[in-house]
């Protein structure tokens, strides 16, 4: 059966939306914001969905940023959201290390990542090494190998995105994965492009690739469209996934997120995917549920009340 | 039908392999040397191929070092060796560009690499940007894309081995792929590890798996086991491919090469390759035609005469 979707265009299919669903799982960069700018109209639709009662929960694969950190970011747009309302893959991979492996108290993960990934682990104490410490943040000269040496103490690579990547902190990623009977290998999320000013620029998956390609090892990935991020969400909000929805503009990650979640899905346009992914040849295998040209849209809701 | 190899022990076979081919290609990383140390007896082995009037030609994935610095490896060891004779993959990826594509003069290849692969460019009159340039051996701060800009007279990207690879170059490589029309996207070899001082570390083709990751396409490959490298050496030497035989310690690559080559192949065990590979649940379905402990062996004929 193939499956198709609704798009909604009416009023009255808003308002039927908001009646169906209980929980809203936002993605944010496509659908809340693009890059710099607020999606016309959200602030409206979030203070509608909270008059209404419902739950709102920001669910981002961004590793660059700790739940705080992503805060700022609401702030900066004058948008209401609590730290407990924030789903980072960085705050995700903390809580699998954390919780799901119970990570030895005595091991440190090295870190390929920036401080949103050092603050998560911190705060559900998790020692690290890498990360933002400057002696990994250098280049070393071309075939000296003399500062990548075996560390036992290691006892996981997370592997986020880095701006500051280089390849010691590659060399050691991978002496450890390979040199360590049991290193965990995690990758805060698998996307292959971070949107930039209306660019596409490597995202967190492409700087893992180096480590995938020489190791051959399979990681954990922990975000959307991975189950380990709904993990993490579920084991901090008890709600009904008959009555909860997916929203994003990302068919790979999102939508696939909220199909592998059992959830229902609505796909907005006003980030990365158009109608080429909708259709024809390029069609996406995946399809979401619903689909509305913005979540702004609803703001006809809140002028009618 | 399944391939199976002669295990040369005996001084006849080793006598009968000589006399079968007349020019012999040699990987030299784990069959002329181990990191540092001449692989014992190699030496009389090269002059006597040499003595009695084989072709020798050495042919190496390493995207590092030029023809030119190749061959100060061949001095320092003491070996006689001519630039003639050397072929790398940064060479080969340079006679591609030139001889093979004719790469536009007004266009500038994008260089993912070092100084080798530089020089090579450099002696063929193709223009290059990136590689050993200062400007792109830095970290730019996380989020700050205001130097990756569109620059059309780029018309390949060229990626090999590079120790001061960093998010800057990744993020230039990456616009250019996507963005410039027919712009070509090269790799030196896709070999996953380098070896060194007895371990391994990611190698060239771990640092173009980035790439690859975020822009989806498929990159051409020019180091063994691809055929890029043979097209490179037959443009140069012409020789008989029934009585030329490849060398190699890597199943992957030398002995592969050999066999999409259409020539014999002679696996020696000082390298990569162990008794696990060739046998049981990881055996290899690379089956050279011969296997020698070592190509020193050879040096009792020498002994001999």
């Amino acid at each position: 059966m193939t499956r198709t979707s609704q798009h909604l265009t009416s009023e009255e299919q808003y308002a039927q939306l908001l009646d169906r669903y209980d929980t809203f799982l936002f993605d944010c960069d496509g659908v809340i914001w693009t890059g710099p700018k607020l999606v016309p109209g959200i602030t409206k639709v979030l203070d509608l969905l909270r008059s209404r009662g419902k739950n709102i929960l920001f669910v981002t694969n961004n590793a660059k940023k700790s739940r705080e950190m992503y805060k700022k970011a609401f702030d900066g747009f004058g948008i209401q959201a609590s730290v407990e309302e924030i789903f980072g893959s960085a705050y995700a991979s903390a809580v699998y290390l954390a919780k799901i492996l119970n990570f030895p108290k005595d091991k440190r993960v090295y870190v390929i990542g920036e401080e949103g990934i050092e603050h998560e682990l911190k705060s559900l104490g998790v020692q690290f090494a890498g990360g933002t410490d400057p002696e990994d943040r250098v280049f070393v000269p071309s075939g000296d190998y003399s500062s990548i040496n075996p560390d036992p103490s290691i006892g996981a690579v997370l592997c986020g995105f880095d701006a500051y990547v280089n390849y010691k902190k590659y060399a050691k990623a991978h002496t450890y994965i390979m040199n360590n009977p049991g290193c965990e290998f995690i990758l805060t999320n698998a996307d292959a492009t971070y949107p930039a000013g209306g660019a596409f620029y490597p995202g967190s998956g492409s700087m893992s690739a180096p480590l995938r390609y020489s190791t051959k090892k399979t990681p954990t990935i922990i975000g959307k469209p991975h189950k380990h991020m709904m993990d993490t969400i579920m084991a901090a909000h008890h709600f009904d996934p008959t009555r909860t929805i997916m929203i994003g503009d990302n068919l790979e990650t999102d939508i696939l997120f909220g199909i592998n979640s059992n959830i229902a899905t609505l796909l907005v346009m006003t980030g990365v995917t158009n109608e080429s992914h909708l259709s024809g040849e390029n069609k996406s295998d995946t399809v979401p549920d619903y689909i509305v040209a913005s979540m702004g849209d609803f703001a006809i809701l809140n002028d009618k009340e």
